[in-house]
């Protein structure tokens, strides 16, 4: 119940440990069409150039970055967390100039914060933000911002790597031009691919730059060989790690997304319920609180490292740290894809009482 | 029987579907530590910085270059078939100068070719051969270009992807600063991960640059705090990939370094006999042939493609392609881990003649 990987379902292990066959295989190829087509499904988007990056999130963030990035473009980056700053980091790296639009850890991106960032600069190629940030559970929205970004003529980059899966992500309808996930969250799979989409305008960029994307690996010029219908050998491909993510995306189809989501949402409402009967909130801001992450105030007088340490040995409850600014004041209770259980919560509430009731 | 991915036992199979723990978890930590100490023993190595990258070979590659090249490097690149071409896309991608020291596909880098280069380039921060090259079965010997290299000052980069597991790869011996390689090819693991090994003349350079890595993922200076002592999370590390890398590491030092290797030879020789007596010769250089790796011939009037279908369609055995310049005049049949078996070379020999036979 930590902050991933979360659980995986017994038949997507299953999956994972079929025999190899070769990543040029009739086989794979028709395996690596499915997954593309499932995941437009997941993602709510039409884009061409959906598919797994062969790396984990972080590398399907980097994927983005460089593709998107030439040396010298401003990049509007909202930084409310730990993922917010990686994002900065990753993007000066592409030799973009950052400018920061910071929130309280635990509190969304508001809208009105990227309009004052878009007076100063006010032709940024690009605008990022965080959707559902792992290390604070806040949840911030969309629309607004990307339609801010797009009036300035920017990209719009969105990170759904705990949000994919759990809640609503919607790439088109919010007109996202690149965005990232990952595997071990809400898709319950293991780690190891990092899904992306780019739309079309994202694309044209990309393949119109002036200089070569900096990363071999990550360049989605080359790519789009292996993965479109030319079938160009780029790299080999993680096969068993996209055996299993064929069968976990199969799995989350067959629930549904709208059954989907409103399981995460229920099993999260009975936690942060139960939480409050004994007196403990949630760190992040009200109105935007995360299903699928929970960021639960240490009680006072309770050491955070004891309590994880309890839950752990004594209840066989994993969950996470406080991480930045929240270090030693909160747990990070993950109900992501099959971790989000009735069962499992009331678990967890049981243990948390035993250990941290007043 | 293709150029990698080879085939996998089922013990590692098994040991990549157990369930996940996550990627700080004390299980997975000893875990990681048990790794690092069986790569050492593969790579016969003492380097501290030997681990496996997030990402398959072609991320290893990567990794070592963006480590140690700045922009206006000089870089070497001996090229002799499709990787060394991409080494120098790679090089040039994190701005170095490259100096391409080219040999005919098939054959190998000779160690009086880089002597001229260095005439002309006295002073390169880094020289970089493939040592098994997977396109054309070639491979070159290391010693006195790693000796040559060192003597001009620079760092000695080595491409064993193909090597690693298969014949006798001396990391310490040779005086190699950077190494990569992969699991899918003689480690017989699926692909999704590229053991690397850093001297610590090439940390010094790593940790000493000007300018930052340009990849936040491929970072050694961030990697080394995940994978050393502090334990410091980057990113999530794929934690099924390296249960099963664990096992096939586990395997390859239980039938021992020697052994495995005399076992590749063997089968190679029987191989390349089995294909001269039906007048079929191997396309790599006398004396520097791949045990794990045989460019075979197409005999004269036979179409390489067909050839490959009906070995596929009526034996069942999947061969690879010639690549680049030996597009259409060899099938190269992969004799790799677990693929490196007598009855195997029986069956394709058998398929062979049964199709091919002049």
């Amino acid at each position: 119940m930590g902050p991933g990987p979360s659980d995986v379902a017994s038949s997507v292990l299953r999956a994972m440990s079929q025999p190899l066959v070769g990543h040029l295989d009739p086989v794979f190829v028709n395996m690596m069409e499915e997954i593309k087509t499932m995941l437009r499904v997941v993602f709510q988007t039409k884009n061409e150039m959906t598919f797994p990056v062969s790396g984990t999130g972080s590398a399907g963030m980097e994927f983005c970055f460089v593709n998107l990035i030439e040396p010298g473009d401003d990049v509007i980056v909202g930084v409310n967390g730990v993922f917010g700053n990686r994002m900065v980091d990753v993007a000066e790296r592409c030799g973009a100039r950052v400018t920061k639009v910071e929130s309280e850890w635990g509190r969304i991106i508001d809208a009105q914060q990227i309009r004052e960032a878009l007076q100063k600069v006010p032709k940024p190629k690009l605008v990022a933000i965080v959707h559902a940030e792992t290390s604070t559970g806040a949840l911030t929205p969309v629309e607004e911002i990307s339609k801010l970004a797009h009036d300035a003529g920017a990209l719009f980059l969105l990170d759904t790597v705990t949000s994919l899966g759990g809640c609503p992500v919607k790439i088109d309808e919010w007109q996202v031009d690149a965005v990232y996930s990952a595997t071990q969250k809400c898709l319950s799979c293991p780690p190891g691919l990092s899904p992306v989409s780019l739309s079309a305008r994202a694309m044209e960029v990309a393949t119109r730059r002036k200089k070569k994307v900096q990363s071999w690996y990550l360049d989605v010029n080359l790519l789009s060989s292996y993965w479109g219908q030319e079938r160009v050998y780029h790299h080999t491909a993680p096969i068993s790690m996209n055996y299993a993510l064929h069968e976990a995306l199969r799995l989350v189809l067959h629930e549904g997304l709208e059954k989907r989501f409103r399981r995460h949402e229920e099993n999260h409402l009975m936690l942060k319920r139960g939480l409050s009967e004994m007196g403990v909130g949630l760190a992040s801001q009200e109105g935007h609180q995360l299903w699928q992450l929970n960021a639960a105030k240490v009680p006072e007088g309770v050491d955070d490292a004891k309590l994880r340490k309890r839950l752990l040995t004594e209840h066989n409850i994993e969950v996470g740290a406080g991480l930045g600014s929240l270090k030693g004041k909160i747990i990070r209770v993950g109900l992501m894809g099959e971790t989000s259980k009735r069962e499992k919560v009331e678990k967890f509430l049981a243990a948390f009482r035993a250990i941290a009731k007043p």
